[in-house]
């Protein structure tokens, strides 16, 4: 008999608990093939003189990245992410992408040998030479353990309060998604597993791009068709990336959740959209209205911009790419924004 | 040497309006091909104490459906629809549905044979025997000529004021493509022009089904991924619908304006969505809230809700298409709105 799957969530944002809220209940459900209990890595914080880890162990609540929900009591919050993830068979990756390869590194060594990873994590690596890495690209090659992408239009705090969505699930491993499949759906929860696991990823950084441009879109004023052509336009160049770059990729995975329904979601109701729009409107920095706007937090489209605008001009491609062009040069102030729509008049898709 | 091409709307309603601008400008600005006048169909009445056709010839403003806007004076408004399509090369069809067959009975036999038709018409005609008809069906068979689609994000008063938009044109006659692009195409109005003409015109009645649809998921006081969700699977109704009526469809199609653009548009903007937000919030029945809210005016998105379901239900698909049949059922009062996103749960896209 097989031993029963032991999961761990490393990290335990708004999205960690959100989903460690999810994996707990579906694993009490699914005692077969799952071990009942959840652990999750909690990075170590004291909230109103208490840590953070013994709040959630006591009250079931994050109290400080997803207050007022309550989690199950199977999902125990651990502060050390080697304990958390001893033995565990599948390995959840939901954490802010500069931490990967420092986590990755305490882990090397001590993960079971045949155990899945997921991430949730959406972003790049910038890789030496000039190019760039997928997140799970880092996590496959530091713990030496397939890594699958779930990514899709998912609001924490939407998905958390059990509002219908839906998720794709990207996994080369095809034999491995029927379990991740039980682990994650809920009937609130929807998920499509495809093998396309690359351009799942790629949609998810990708996207937060394409927002800062329609962002940019409002911000001058622009109506409803405006915006829908810089979206899809978007979503074209997204599509003309994975091409060139992971040329496996398939058309469809397009029209899943990671792809068109999160590009939208991302385009209307974002902060990278809502940034791009004050930029615009203020004329102030990036940074500083990330300052002003986030409470300190950073945005993902413009260092994502930055990171293609460097492998695209590496390879003399930003003349195929003028919407992700565009937005890096403006986001870096090299290019006024009243000029946006001048750089998609002759759009390689219109010619 | 072949004559100059004469081009005829027929229509000069809101969108027909727009569309006469940019038309009248491009054939000014190409005297080859196109000959210069460009004449409109104009269904004769009275503002303000004069006849329309005589303030768009005097003022080239149509002050009733596209006011503030000036017309090209190469722009001839003409009372007859005989008269306006007399001799013309190229007659672009753009009128409220309903009156399709009664304009093409009055053309029957007085069209130029080697004419070629665009329609820009949004909508089934019901056929005989339990299906649907496409517009650019009935075009076909009752003038006997060929009938290409063009469609998109295109709200008509955005295209009027030249902000950045783009439109698909779908073309069964492939050499008729480029004689087309440039007929429509501005450097604010961006042409993408495919074969795919069925699909580029299904996509433009379909969208409005799933309008209602987020206008229930907005009235319900679901969020972005809720909203994303039906969006999402309303998308995925679209293509098997195409695939299961029309099997020469092209997936890559619904990548285009016509498709994911002109959904989005809809069903963030449109006053399909508009009224079904308020359908949920009031209570109210969809006639007396097009009665209250549109000035008289209908809404798309029930009837063809009707009319696809009408042939689903002879054909037993319904299971197939459990958003389009929900929103259908919810429109005449035989499903609560609340049981709406039940209707999503078991839906065959996350089987």
């Amino acid at each position: 008999m097989a031993s029963k799957k032991k999961v761990c969530v490393v990290g335990s944002g708004n999205w960690g608990s959100a989903i460690a809220k999810i994996v707990g209940n579906n694993v009490l459900a699914q005692t077969d093939p799952f071990d009942t209990e959840v652990r999750m890595w909690v990075f170590e914080e004291t909230v109103e003189g208490r840590k953070l880890t013994e709040i959630i162990n006591n009250d079931h609540v994050n109290v400080k990245y997803l207050p007022g929900i309550q989690l199950p009591k199977n999902v125990v919050a651990i502060p050390d992410v080697k304990d958390a993830a001893e033995n565990a068979d599948i390995l959840i990756f939901v954490l802010p992408h500069q931490f990967v390869r420092g986590v990755c590194k305490q882990l090397d060594g001590k993960v079971n040998p045949g155990a899945i990873a997921v991430s949730l994590i959406k972003g790049f690596d910038v890789a030496d030479g000039g190019g760039i890495l997928l997140i799970s690209d880092v996590i496959r090659e530091m713990l030496k353990i397939p890594c699958a992408a779930l990514m899709g239009a998912n609001i924490a705090n939407e998905v958390a309060k059990e509002n219908y969505c839906e998720a794709t699930i990207g996994i080369k491993v095809k034999e491995h998604g029927p379990l991740l499949k039980d682990l994650f759906q809920t009937d609130y929860f929807r998920i499509v597993v495809c093998d396309d696991e690359t351009t799942v990823e790629v949609c998810g950084a990708l996207k937060n791009i394409v927002a800062v441009g329609a962002g940019f879109a409002d911000g001058l004023g622009y109506g409803d068709n405006t915006k829908a052509a810089v979206i899809r336009l978007g979503l074209m160049e997204m599509i003309k990336f994975c091409e060139v770059f992971y040329p496996e990729s398939n058309q469809s995975t397009f029209l899943e959740s990671c792809g068109v329904a999160d590009l939208v979601t991302t385009c209307y109701g974002g902060r990278n959209r809502k940034v791009a729009e004050a930029f615009v409107k203020t004329g102030k920095s990036i940074e500083a209205l990330e300052a002003e706007m986030l409470n300190g937090q950073k945005l993902q489209g413009p260092p994502t911009a930055y990171e293609v605008n460097y492998m695209l001009k590496n390879k003399k491609m930003e003349d195929r790419f003028p919407l992700f062009t565009a937005i890096h040069n403006i986001c870096k102030g090299n290019l006024e924004v009243q000029k946006f729509m001048d750089c998609l008049k002759n759009h390689p898709e219109h010619m």
